[in-house]
């Protein structure tokens, strides 16, 4: 019989197992998690902390019970692969609850541990990350027996931002603090004025190119001399892969630690495959490398990493196309998103770019309000590179139309040619998108 | 100096003549309108009957005066072309001001006179039809003078159904008939439920397979038997095309009176174009001839003229590529829409069906409320013919995702494919969109 070993039961893991299963009922399917809970719901968490989704059970998807009962996988938590002995084919695992240490043989392999959250290097009891349910529930505790009134959010990413809102309608004071001055990285850095406004509106404090030097007790002192008292701080300072324990093998790692995979998720060794934030992949447009820390992969590789294992020969095998990064934030009253390559990316290419502010809807329609929707396109090919949104309404909307152009390879100037569905509540008869492609053509 | 006419100063015929002119500083431009007022906005007038839209200045988006003084382009309203001399080149022009008609000339000629609303053959001051502003202000007076209290709705197209949301809104009780028992024609039958369901939350009386027998004063006799009393009637029993006055010249004709054209809204006659509701052109997925009496549409062809008419060649000439004839239309809390070939036309084609209802975000987030979207799929080629949405959120965002799907020729199985930018408020790490590539896969 086969065995299939899975490390890590979040998104990647927990769904790549139940994916087999479905199309394989043979195959004994284990799955390590190192920590808690598997199938945690970690987009949600900050919103479950700012009490906008109230029920905890919504924030755990799955147990291990359930996943034994209904699919026959064995899920062991507080088990954390330490070791990968690939000249063997095993783990070796060692269980938190009671210390042992076992090894065990795969057949397949497929390595999900995801990233860890970066700590700073303070020695602090107010000092949290948010990076899991257990994080959450710590947070929630410290808040609830501390009754904290005032937040120091360290790191302006999108999971900070987040954090920051939640709070804030809490009710608790909330200040925001970022290390350069590019918050929110996924976006083009003056499009994210608008996340400043939306702070000054709320009168948030926030400093940029600030960090802190020190903490002792509620006092921080920052880097630039200045001093406050905080009841809680919550940083988000990045993120690195769980791939050190991979080192004393044979898997083969970059630079970042990322593991690299081909386009059927396969490393460099024989039947082990990776999935999830670990890895890293290749843009779907441009097909170079780049590793994207999102969900959407992680359950686009689970299901193909599962119809790949089913296949009967290579040439049923299906090939993954690559990723675009398509991304969303919600700040307030704003959505910011953005699909293609980075911003600082784009540097490799001859580039032009048309920008253009419209109202989401027709103008004497309610509830009007301007997105604006950049777009950069390669000048030989007029190929679309990247493109970012902001509005308060329907930047979502005209992010998922680019990413779909994108995926069928429409070209700046073919934009003209989406045919959006239009009523006065909707869009325009020449939407934002449209009149991207018409401004595009004097360039 | 050439000489270009336009009939019609609506959407296609305004915004025609007004592309032309960006890129043709020469040519006169003159613009016959049969009725009253250019350029306005025929989407808007149910909003504004039912007083969503407060200011009457914004349904009328340009004046002849305007057009006039910054575009240099004459618009002669109440002049109605009432014949096409194709021979000599001239058209016949009635003034309804004067009573005088005469005779003008042309290089090139634009038909854009639209369709206009059938008429139910019953004589009654109650009864009104909704097609233009002219139509909106008597209506509004008619309301205003008359104390209107009660309204007959007939006909159940998707203008009738904003009808009867905004009189029902302005506190105008209403009543609904349909002469067959499929309402609103572009979703198929049965995703309109979700409408009856909303006019019976809101007890608005409606009967299908229902017609006016006759009406005397506010008494209105049903072919049912059924009799009562309405202080106002209005109908949406169908349009027409406005192209009577063209059967006495050489023009072709469809045997719906429609205009053919082909890629370039070129008419059989030389220098003869149409372009908006008028027309007989192609959906772009099947190449097979349709009329789609759309907003988007007449913009695009708008454009494509100007900038062929300009194009010092054939090869700088840009062939329109068809339509898709996607739609959508708000029903009190559900939108509705669809693209592609109309359910119909499905029989033409080997096809097959994926259904799939799901949240439109995240479930745990707030305001989670299902959508059901609907992909037909040809059989052979994989090919998508049509979809329908329907939900109370995000249906316009994933029917504007499957008409660029369908516009980048992807397939049913690469909507697995389309990365859909997800955080809770906005969507699933695997998009409804995905889930109905994924469904197709056992198909």
């Amino acid at each position: 019989m086969n065995k299939i070993i899975v490390v890590g039961a979040v998104a990647g893991g927990a769904t790549v197992a139940s994916q087999i299963r479905r199309l394989d009922s043979e195959s004994e399917i284990v799955v390590y998690e190192k920590d808690r809970d598997m199938s945690f719901a970690n987009c949600g968490l900050p919103y479950y902390l700012g009490e906008v989704v109230e029920d905890r059970d919504l924030m755990l998807s799955a147990t291990p019970e359930q996943f034994y009962d209904k699919k026959n996988i064995t899920v062991k938590t507080y088990h954390e692969a330490i070791a990968l002995n690939d000249a063997h084919k095993t783990i070796t695992i060692k269980n938190h609850q009671t210390g042992e240490t076992f090894e065990d043989q795969y057949d397949t392999l497929i390595l999900s541990p995801g990233c860890r959250a970066r700590h700073l290097p303070i020695q602090s009891d107010r000092v949290f990350t948010l990076r899991n349910l257990v994080d959450t529930d710590e947070i929630e505790n410290f808040i609830v027996n501390e009754k904290v009134q005032s937040a120091l959010i360290v790191g302006a990413g999108y999971v900070s931002l987040e954090i920051l809102e939640n709070l804030f309608y809490r009710g608790i004071e909330t200040t925001l603090i970022h290390r350069s001055d590019h918050i929110n990285k996924s976006m083009d850095k003056d499009l994210n004025n608008v996340i400043f406004e939306e702070l000054d509106k709320r009168e948030i404090q926030y400093r940029l190119n600030e960090e802190i030097e020190s903490i002792t007790d509620r006092t921080v002192t920052f880097k630039s001399g200045h001093v406050e008292d905080y009841d809680i701080v919550i940083t988000g300072v990045g993120i690195e892969p769980n791939s050190d324990w991979l080192k004393s093998s044979s898997l083969q790692l970059n630079e970042q630690g990322y593991v690299p995979v081909n386009e059927y998720f396969e490393t460099n060794l024989e039947g082990v495959y990776a999935i999830g934030d670990v890895i890293e992949t290749f843009y779907r447009h441009t097909k170079k490398p780049t590793s994207i820390t999102l969900a959407w992969g992680a359950h686009r590789a689970a299901s193909l990493i599962a119809e790949n294992l089913v296949a009967k020969s290579s040439n049923e095998k299906s090939a993954f196309r690559g990723l675009l990064g398509t991304n969303i934030v919600r700040v307030f009253d704003y959505a910011l998103g953005s699909v293609g390559i980075s911003e600082s990316e784009l540097e490799n290419y001859d580039v032009d770019v048309v920008e253009q502010t419209q109202k989401q809807h027709a103008g004497y329609y309610p509830n009007a309000e301007p997105i604006t929707l950049r777009v950069y396109f390669e000048k030989s090919s007029r190929k679309i590179l990247r493109a970012c949104a902001v509005g308060k309404d329907g930047a979502d909307k005209r992010i998922d139309i680019l990413s779909t152009a994108i995926i069928g390879e429409l070209t700046i100037d073919e934009l003209r040619d989406i045919e959006i569905a239009y009523a006065p509540p909707f869009s325009s008869p020449k939407d934002i998108v449209n009149m991207i492609g018409y401004k595009a053509q004097s360039k």
